[in-house]
């Protein structure tokens, strides 16, 4: 194949399976509005479409080139913004004699910036479903912001971006602990800042259940991220223009699939005999959870370990659910197992699955990975909880956002029950 | 163009056309979901979320190899799972002599292996809809597991396999009848075991409404139907790598997206002066019935057959549907006129759009196929029936399966109607 | 890259740039579904179902041969039905020697089509939003059938049929002004005619706000839209098989993207400060305002000014908006801002993009454009008003379009609260 087909093909596979993931974000949304109680599912639309832009943003203003431009093993550089090479500039303005740089390239530059930042998106997604119904819309967009021009960045700049986990040899096929971790980090070091939504535990430590507003919104939800997960690790083969890539590409969306499959029926056989009925949020749970598992190495050509992988990770993903409860961390929509506690189970995974893993350096990855965001994390959520604040009042809690911050509701001509679980014990 | 170039065109237009159709589950959930009455919305996401988890499964186990691998003209192996040929895991080890055996097959093994499958779980999904708000969940498991595992793969042997029906030239270029009326007689022989809705006909015979509890979802179901198809028939041409291949899948796309046209014009234009107003459930199976009709033969490359053929598959989706109340059968979402009626219009139509074909062929496959899936469908859910029970009880249909098998209800917030039509007759 | 792989390439770019652009029927769909009161939110379904489907009609029939078929400068060809060539049909009828010719083309006849095709269906979509709660369907039909197979064609055939306005130096890359601004005129001409929703605007002029009958549905329709312009804009590049037109289409995604999120962030930041809260409608809007505006010219390589051109198309959007109701133009769904206003903007935001453009050229177009389609549109609009009408009864609008002219309603099932705003002063 010309040098030129393999460019077009490897671009082209950034552009199709990057716009597949662009409509995660979409799955993100819908998934969360769904979840949460009718009255914040409006603000969850304005958080999900603000992250989305901001995350954009802040990956073109620096993002990008702290993860990727000279990394030095811990960091990338600080230099502003990030465009086509000079090359691509020659050849886009009529350049003949430029094509042979860009192609020495393998692929478009912004084609692979396109890839990118759509990944950190879906970092950002995961902590907007974990601090539903409670957090402030600002406090949010500024932590987004940091997310996702800083923490999230110098994660990668370490693993992808060939800095110092790479170098000794960490695993992380499409980021099960890179993005899914990440995002899953962050969300739990702002659930337990920002505490549970009022009444959410009773006295004695129960969980009460919140009902989602719409099932079928959550399900829509879960689809999009199953067809977008596709993109997410299909795109991450990083090229197209090969027989051998091609054929890995193919290798990745059956056994991404098939993860997936197996976390439904995993949910749908251990769940029934414990809570002696079928249980629909664990079912697609469970799809998530065995796609996040997947995710960290979703090349093997023995499928039945894509079956496996996915299937344990729908269990751990339920049983952390209820670990998370026990300490009383409020996840509205269990995005803390899914994509924490599954990406954990993924990366270790990795070593029953590929040889040529150590297990050592994975743990070595997911305790620094986690150690880092989670204390940035952390900090940053305090910071912002002694400033601007980082929960809403009592009272627009009650409420209920849309109204309170929105001036809308996402239903607003529907006759909806009395909440019956205000403000009881907190 | 270079055998490798091909190789991936090839292997790239499964995967991407693959992808749509997996996105097509989603499509059947929203419309199904939204069909029911809300009390039945819930079970209708796990449902459809199981049997695409479980069609895959069953692919992967042995459906794949009944269906293409030493196919002796009935039937393929009995060996199970499925995996990469033994040339392709050498190349994805490094091996790059395996290249040239590679490139022999002319696209990767598992992204054929993906695409087929994404097929399969379109069938199960048909049966899904026909049998909502009365069936017993595990039975509709067990059965999916049947026809993805055992029935489609023989009928899909028979033909796409090249065995007995592709020896004597039936044309299906991708699935009225293989896929679309396998799902569709499958539907059929449920729906006459568990019988209709309680109260859906009254003791004269008159079918009474069930309201849809969301238009809007179901019109959002059948959008993702009509994309998906560009999918499920563009990618049937099942090669992209020449001049010929592009230009035949861009017809297919065009016949596929006139043919919907043609069918909601239709519906439009047909059902207003029978009906006196506008009728949106039958302009909206108007379209699924276009799709299902051309979906036999959508390469002429005369568009204006594509609408024609499309239009009558509209006007006998619309017909059957009350044909199939006449004899008292209950199909929820209209899905055996809309993927069998029109699958067998779409499948003859064949003998008008191409000369090469043969009316006394394609009855022979229409009739073949009907039987032989009709009545193993038919003993099986029989069996069913009498050992766990194909449908729930009276209590649980009354009450919603939500509420009584998972304990959850589709819209919890909302107020709803109390419901006027039960138990009156049956 | 050999022809046949540019071949391809090219194709295969406009088959699967043109399905994510029909995807957009369906983001317009619930956009606008989402958007109107429940009592209309069916006929909302049915219209934009309908017009996807006549749209793919009348461009086929006539609209395709008008735009581009011998363009003499100010219309193409009148004869009807386009199809393959016939080098086309050679080849796909197995005769090799008709390779050659097929290549010279670059591209797949009726892949062309089909991307074309979905074009002229987005300019229809953005009238039904407009004129949502009160037009008649029949008239809406009609209107939709010249709009696509004559309006629409005649503005392509002086611009990308290299017409007229072509000649003198008109830049419009994916169509700010062809596909938006014509949709917005057309829509805007029809608003007039029209006149307001019942109770729209009180004596003294005020706005009442109409309630979205589902935020979440509203913003899944602009994630869809969102999602389905990187096909619109990322296919307009017209080609793929090279280094240069990939490296294109990559930076245009980019600017594409960036440009919607710097219109999100405008409207949160600028909106704020004016109304004192977030305002979700405004942000969902920006995003569509950002997207309009960057269509024009979204391959500039300096990627900072897509971030401007689209904030700017925000911050008309919403200014639009308020004028609109300053004039009493009651447009439902806010399309003609979005797709008029933020579509001259991007128009005239050329010129400062791009050296080798002429604002005096780009204010000919704008106005040409708008002076045709306004015109026409506006005596058509009058037409249809005085013979079948253009409007529905006041007892029509009162009831719900869902209830008289469907005899469904789209969410039947649900409690509603009784309409406050019943004909007070109209």
């Amino acid at each position: 194949m010309s040098q030129e087909a393999q460019f077009v093909f490897n671009t082209l596979s950034f552009l199709i399976w990057g716009g597949l993931v662009m409509w995660m974000a979409a799955g993100f949304t819908m998934l969360e509005s769904g979840s949460v109680r009718t009255k914040n599912a409006s603000v969850i639309c304005l958080k999900n479409v603000g992250l989305y832009s901001i995350a954009g943003m802040a990956f073109y203003l620096i993002g990008y080139n702290l993860m990727y431009v000279d990394v030095s093993g811990w960091i990338g550089s600080f230099k502003l913004f990030y465009g086509p090479s000079e090359a691509e500039i020659a050849l886009l303005g009529g350049d003949e004699s430029a094509t042979e740089a860009v192609l020495e390239n393998g692929y478009s530059v912004m084609s692979d910036w396109f890839f990118q930042m759509v990944f950190v998106a879906t970092a950002a997604s995961i902590v907007s479903g974990t601090l539903a119904e409670r957090i402030n819309l600002w406090a949010f967009f500024i932590f987004t912001l940091v997310l996702t021009g800083f923490i999230y960045p110098v994660v990668g700049a370490w693993t992808w971006g060939l800095g110092w986990l790479s170098e000794v040899g960490f695993h992380d096929f499409a980021g099960s602990t890179i993005v899914h971790s990440t995002g899953g980090w962050a969300a739990l070091a702002g659930a337990i800042v920002l505490g549970a939504r009022l009444g959410k535990f009773s006295k004695d430590g129960t969980a009460r259940p919140t009902p989602p507003s719409s099932v079928p919104v959550v399900t829509l939800g879960v689809f999009i991220l199953w067809f977008g997960w596709l993109g997410f690790n299909g795109g991450s083969v990083l090229a197209l223009g090969s027989a051998s890539a091609a054929t890995s590409m193919s290798v990745v969306l059956v056994n991404t699939n098939l993860a997936a499959a197996g976390g439904v029926i995993a949910a749908i056989i251990f769940v029934r005999p414990i809570l002696g009925r079928f249980d629909l949020v664990a079912v697609l749970n469970g799809a998530i959870g065995g796609l996040v598992a997947i995710t960290a190495a979703p090349d093997m050509v023995n499928h039945y370990w894509a079956i496996l992988v996915g299937a344990v990770g729908a269990i751990v993903c339920t049983a952390g659910y209820r670990l998370l409860w026990s300490f009383r961390v409020d996840d509205v929509v269990g995005a803390v197992p899914a994509h924490l506690f599954a990406g954990i189970w993924g990366t270790l995974a990795v070593c029953i699955t590929h040889n040529d893993t150590n297990l050592g350096v994975q743990l070595l990855g997911i305790l620094t990975v986690g150690v880092f965001v989670f204390s940035i994390s952390y900090v940053l959520w305090k910071v912002l909880d002694m400033t601007i604040g980082a929960r809403v009042s009592k009272g627009v809690e009650q409420l209920g956002q849309d109204a309170a911050e929105l001036g809308i509701e996402a239903y607003p001509e529907f006759v909806l029950m009395p909440e019956p679980y205000e403000d009881e014990d907190e």
